[in-house]
């Protein structure tokens, strides 16, 4: 790693908890010293500095210079090797006020802490050797889950069952291995025309790699979730439709052209997929510059959108609007949607799903619809209980299955097996890149630097 | 207390940590038996029913039904009347994850515990003796400081020092009631024609209360804060301001009348002195409904405003903004601005503070200004240690005060004492309220209603 930002012989602090006033927040501090740094500033040194690990110290946080309370607090102590770093740390916890935290970082700067990076806990805790390179990545998967099945398919990998299954794969790997290597000192002295190449052995691991690279679309659709853009001119009953989505009351909904002038973000679950969805300012001609700047906002929300609910105006003769998005109609990710069935009797526009967003009939057909589009590329998981959901993952799972790939084809062409045996390395690099048994710092820093303060 | 809101035999849960993705969370239990619930969910029972108080317990937080792992935490063991609540309660450090903590949320309901209402485990605190009812108090007015003094004022209060305070005057008056009261029962034999009464005794403690309720105004003042208002003509340079006063970028500027549709309200801190700073839909004549709907709002905020800056476009003949704004230029809590002196030479209105919002010409002036304005009612507080920020204090020892100036003037025109001893009787009562000594159920629902849920 590069030596400033991760230094694991500095002592660091961070605030765990999110901010914002709350009856308690958690402040970690982790690092050789951190205990006898803390007494400086704790109104019970001689407790503290006696107490044994897992152990909780109550007590004031004193201001480094003035001695004066900055707050009462709770210390928890994990001695060297027994906390979540491997390393000697303490979680206090205080009020949750934001001044009383602000002045309670102030007091460990004073005292010679330095505020941490993202992810270097979780760093320091991989570098200690409590967790693999698959646990770390679960930890800010595990944090960020957001439904029920996500968070319990991290915790999986948190307990180290992608590790389990990867090592499992490796062995697999390293076997047929010393069976090569073997051979190779064999042929040393005698050219042996039919070698017993294991290539089921092989295949078996292949197909386990498959097995766990199938998971990955699942993993991402529940673990990242999907974006939804609700498109279509203004007045067509967009922000009635967000709010039917998210069950709450969050957007204006007026009789007003163009009320929504820049978009709105929420989330929602829909079924076990968490969903952030935009409502976005109507499409149509203008000439303000505020609305054309939110015209160009829902251009690049279409374009990263993963599912477009595209509104129609059942009420209208819809001509200028469908003009406007003649495009999106075609787009395969658009649902239209024809809306304010309550109010007219026209016949839904072929190919459109009838809705009123006002009373919520067809709502149901409509969320099916949803639903089945979001998941054509993935299958919920039967049995399979460990998914991957991390890109860099499923790029060493790809990695080591093209020179899984390789091998087997060399080998029926019965290439030299010193040939085949570097594809071989090259899988075995590509499953311990996957665990970090072997990773440069380039890396690690990219896969840390993307946690969360705190972690 | 209503017995279903605040029932103390209940075990009860809740979040401490703000709602949010973070490292970690903590979720408190608290109440007879929770040690033994959250064993049948907890992969580790025997290590928690053995641990001492004070010990933290790592392991598994396990579904109820299913026994399948819902998150990895760590709990912090607090015995009987060794905790927070004087009671058996456990601190739960888990992911922070919205989804793990709605997961727990069901496990914990499914052994028997409750949500807690807002304030309870507070109220469960003062209810065990472990605090008096101005530190029960302090404890939201620290989580809710929003400025360093206002904290370390607050933190003094959850320290007893205004609970040592009033025990002290409330001694001075018990010592005057017991003199009263010998002369009561001595006056039953014989009547006593010059009773010797203890003005100057009932003189200090009154003295002792003025002092206390003269430091409210500040106690409100850093406390709650000010509410800052921006008004003027749309196009004034208020979001200019506002982003000056915030030093960051909240608001949209944009050279288009009227974006600013609704308001916007951000919080900052000037001086020590919490400000919530509202930018406003500019004063106009509209028939945009949206926009009548946003003015509607500026004129309840402008009633409810501290202070009120009108800017004014010094680049304009803005007759008409000040006729829109006639009412506003006479109102004592509004300081005239009189804006875009870069832009224009024309000498500022009469009264009105010279600015340049876009270079910051002129601020520190017009900070100067809004300073003495909002602290023209309160003193800093020199020396002066304890300070009351709550109403209900303030109106209690405003009823002491009172009940002591009629014992004054009751016995300068020497009426019979037991007719003092009444008028003593009720300031005792004020101040056994103050502290919770005596307090009707009501008065505590009120008072641990206001909390957050947590506390």
């Amino acid at each position: 790693m590069k030596g400033n930002t991760y230094d694991t012989k500095d002592t660091i602090f961070a605030l765990a908890t999110p901010w914002g006033s709350s009856a308690l927040a958690v402040i970690r501090v982790s690092g050789h010293g951190c205990i006898a740094m803390l007494e400086q500033i704790f109104s019970r040194p001689a407790a503290l500095s006696k107490s044994p690990s897992h152990t909780l110290v109550h007590g004031m946080l004193l201001d480094a210079s003035t001695k004066k309370p900055l707050d009462e607090v709770v210390l928890a102590v994990f001695l060297d090797g027994r906390g979540y770093t491997g390393e000697a740390s303490v979680e206090i916890s205080c009020h949750g006020s934001l001044a009383g935290i602000e002045a309670i970082f102030r007091a460990l700067k004073e005292v010679g802490m330095r505020p941490a990076a993202p992810g270097e806990f979780t760093f320091r805790a991989f570098m200690h050797g409590r967790m693999d390179l698959t646990q770390a990545e679960a930890v800010m998967e595990v944090v960020s889950s957001q439904s029920q099945l996500a968070h319990s398919l991290a915790l999986g990998r948190l307990e180290g069952n992608l590790f389990s299954l990867i090592e499992e794969i490796k062995q697999q790997v390293l076997q047929v291995m010393s069976l090569v290597e073997v051979q190779l000192d064999y042929a040393e002295d005698e050219i042996a025309e039919d070698v017993d190449f294991p290539f089921a052995a092989v295949e078996r691991a292949n197909q386990r790699i498959e097995t766990l690279l199938s998971t990955y679309a699942t993993g991402k659709l529940y673990g990242e979730g999907a974006k939804v853009v609700l498109a279509g001119a203004t007045n067509a009953g967009k922000s009635t439709l967000f709010n039917l989505l998210l069950k709450e009351d969050r957007s204006i909904v007026s009789d007003i052209h163009g009320t929504t002038r820049d978009f709105i973000e929420s989330k929602t679950v829909l079924d076990g997929i968490p969903i952030r969805l935009y409502d976005t300012a109507g499409l149509r001609e203008s000439i303000d510059v505020v609305e054309q700047e939110g015209m160009r906002r829902t251009h690049r929300l279409l374009e990263e959108a993963d599912l477009i609910l595209l509104l129609l105006d059942g009420t209208e003769h819809d001509e200028q609007s469908i003009d406007l998005h003649g495009d999106l109609i075609s787009d395969p990710r658009c649902i239209t949607v024809w809306n304010k069935t309550d109010l007219s009797s026209r016949a839904p526009r072929a190919g459109s799903f009838p809705l009123s967003a006002k009373r919520g009939e067809g709502f149901k057909a409509l969320r099916g619809e949803m639903l089945k589009r979001l998941r054509q590329e993935s299958q919920r998981p039967d049995g399979q209980d460990v998914v991957i959901e991390s890109a860099r993952q499923y790029n060493e799972l790809i990695r080591a299955r093209e020179a899984l790939k390789k091998v087997l084809e060399l080998a029926h062409l019965a290439v030299p097996l010193d040939i085949i045996a570097v594809e071989m390395g090259e899988a075995l690099d590509a499953l311990g890149s996957l665990t970090g048994e072997v990773a440069s710092s380039d890396i690690l820093e990219k896969i840390f630097s993307g946690f969360c303060v705190g972690k």
